[in-house]
């Protein structure tokens, strides 16, 4: 059964609902978000997670906001003024992703010419469904670009393509078929033989977890590895090409994207080995020009690094203690990647260089839309 | 009470003892290694494992092997043959740290000029002692070479020296001291103040296991993070220094040590923080003048990278599994991280650059034991 990962359940209850991704792969559970509060939530804790499906749980989460506040105000002003406060409690719960953000503002746009409390919920269930539609549109597109690097590899040596990816950006970090991975399902799917490299993406294991389970079930071969061992696969010509996604992309074309993106990036460079960023245009932050300096790197609790969850002796999903009781650890949940170790942006609209006129060129009618904010590149 | 990782008891029933690494953090045991198939095994299982240790126990597996060979044998010719075979066992239970063969083939010189089957034996134990002590005495002149780059740091900043190391290359992983941990426990024996970013170190977690500890129980301040974080800690001026240990480092300088090393090297190199490694000299391996291309790498089974150990819910130790089932999984064990990326080596006899003219230098009694057998560097 083909599934996206949120959606309004609009023939039914009306419910929004969602995969919850703490479970996967060891049990498949579709939970309700019931509120705008509960949106936030399912964000923070990780229900759901992914550049483009945050975006999409935020959108969700605005439409519940605006009926919540319909239903709690007596006044239209004053609807409006839940509806602010109910958008910065989903604005404050995850801090990297920007198409969090993204799509508070964008909703919070197009409900401020609603005329009445009717038309705001209205349009807010509209303006939801639409960033959903938008997000799997643009994973789609992003397939059919990227889908000729993979070819073009191919014919050139003849034989099968191995990819290596970081974290999931995947059918499940989004509405549908992913950022990353869409050049890969698109290649699978066209007869091209691929293979991926999947790194475990420590420490919440986005990649043993998620990335794994994904391509199994779509029938692609791929490997499991630690993180660490990616240099030494493109050391010895064993990776053609890296995909991964991103969570904050600056106009300059540096890229914010899970923890430990970057030492690929690095290894992908000292080894010609290409580096490819997938992403819709909606992981660009117009206002942002220096992504290292200036990207707001998400903390996360130690227990994450502490503790791992997994299918124990008995057949049970428990989690255990891997390290020394009372160890201190830190939790860094993204680093970034400079522009001039990213070969190339794979978009909705094409696939262009990492440089302030290479995005600037794909995106002509956006990349103005912010003036630099850090005194340019 | 003070511990070597292996030790024979010399004053009670001369058993040949080590910890149990595999039970570490979890629980700390001691085990006897009772023939040298036995030692064999306790390496290849990584019941004692580190360059250093695996040197150590190959000296005592063939005193092992020469008491077996010496019991076993009706004439000394056949003594030595059994020796020789038993040798080959001890050989070939890992592939990628040198001081293994180095170990058996010093007990192999030595033992060549034994007399009789009496003298055999008593000189294999001799060496299997001297093997040790030369270790620790290693590693101790290691910590004293190596703690002015601690203090010269501390000196100039006038705050806490942030180290990071990859695995496991403490005491745990050496007879006593160990190599990278030797400037550090050093450093804060003298008073420096220091922090130390243990790298977890997947899938065998010798640094969220062994490293943790080791300095836990030293009291070393530390900081546990998953193998992805030290890129972001190093853009963003968090780590002063990286040391790591070495398994087989190559007359010029390359230097094969846990997989993921070579990533954090080039991290250290783009955000210009200096990457030393620290060593015995029992780890050159001076035939060996291309690390990257003629390191042998040992490939271990794909279940330590899916399955893991801890701590369960009720306070006992269990593995899970943390991949959807049947997952494919490749686990490499070790990379080659150039010479170019390398700011210097600490050995015993001080520090040098990670050049081949460097290395013969400080060696020349030794670098000059072996002609190239690749064409050069």
């Amino acid at each position: 059964m083909h599934h996206r990962t949120i959606w309004r359940d609009v023939e039914g209850d009306g419910a929004v609902r969602a995969i919850d991704q703490r479970r996967l792969p060891f049990a498949f559970e579709v939970v309700e978000v019931a509120s705008s509060v509960a949106m936030a939530e399912a964000i923070a804790d990780m229900t759901v997670r992914g550049a483009g499906l945050i975006g999409a749980a935020a959108g969700y989460g605005m439409a519940l906001a605006a009926a919540e506040a319909a239903a709690e105000g007596t006044t239209f002003d004053e609807v409006r003024s839940l509806l602010g406060a109910k958008a910065e409690v989903l604005r404050a719960s995850r801090p990297t992703a920007v198409n969090l953000a993204w799509a508070v503002d964008r909703q919070r746009a197009v409900l401020a010419t609603a005329a009445d409390a009717d038309a705001l919920v209205a349009r807010a269930w509209a303006e939801a469904e639409a960033i959903a539609d938008e997000d799997a549109a643009a994973c789609e597109a992003i397939g059919r670009h990227g889908v000729g690097l993979l070819a073009e590899i191919h014919e050139r040596t003849g034989r099968t393509v191995n990819v290596l990816t970081h974290c999931n950006a995947g059918w499940l970090a989004f509405v549908d078929f992913g950022t990353a991975t869409a050049p890969i399902y698109a290649a699978h799917d066209a007869g091209i033989p691929v293979h991926v490299w999947v790194d475990e993406t420590r420490p919440r294991n986005q990649g043993a977890r998620l990335t794994a389970w994904e391509l199994g079930q779509h029938g692609v071969p791929h490997t499991l590895v630690a993180d660490n061992a990616g240099g030494h696969l493109m050391q010895h010509g064993q990776v053609d090409l890296v995909i991964t996604g991103t969570d904050r992309t600056s106009a300059s074309g540096d890229v914010a994207n899970k923890i430990g993106t970057y030492l690929k990036a690095l290894a992908a460079h000292d080894n010609d080995v290409p580096f490819y960023v997938a992403l819709p245009s909606s992981t660009f932050d117009w206002s942002l020009h220096d992504g290292v300096g200036g990207t707001p790197i998400e903390s996360r609790g130690a227990d994450e690094v502490l503790r791992m969850e997994g299918v124990g002796p008995d057949g049970t999903v428990v989690e255990v203690r891997i390290a020394p009781e009372g160890t201190p650890a830190a939790n860094h949940a993204f680093d970034v990647t400079p522009a001039r170790l990213v070969t190339g942006l794979i978009s909705e609209r094409g696939i262009c260089p990492a440089t302030r006129e290479g995005i600037a060129a794909l995106y002509p009618d956006l990349a103005g839309s912010a003036a630099p904010n850090d005194g340019g590149a």
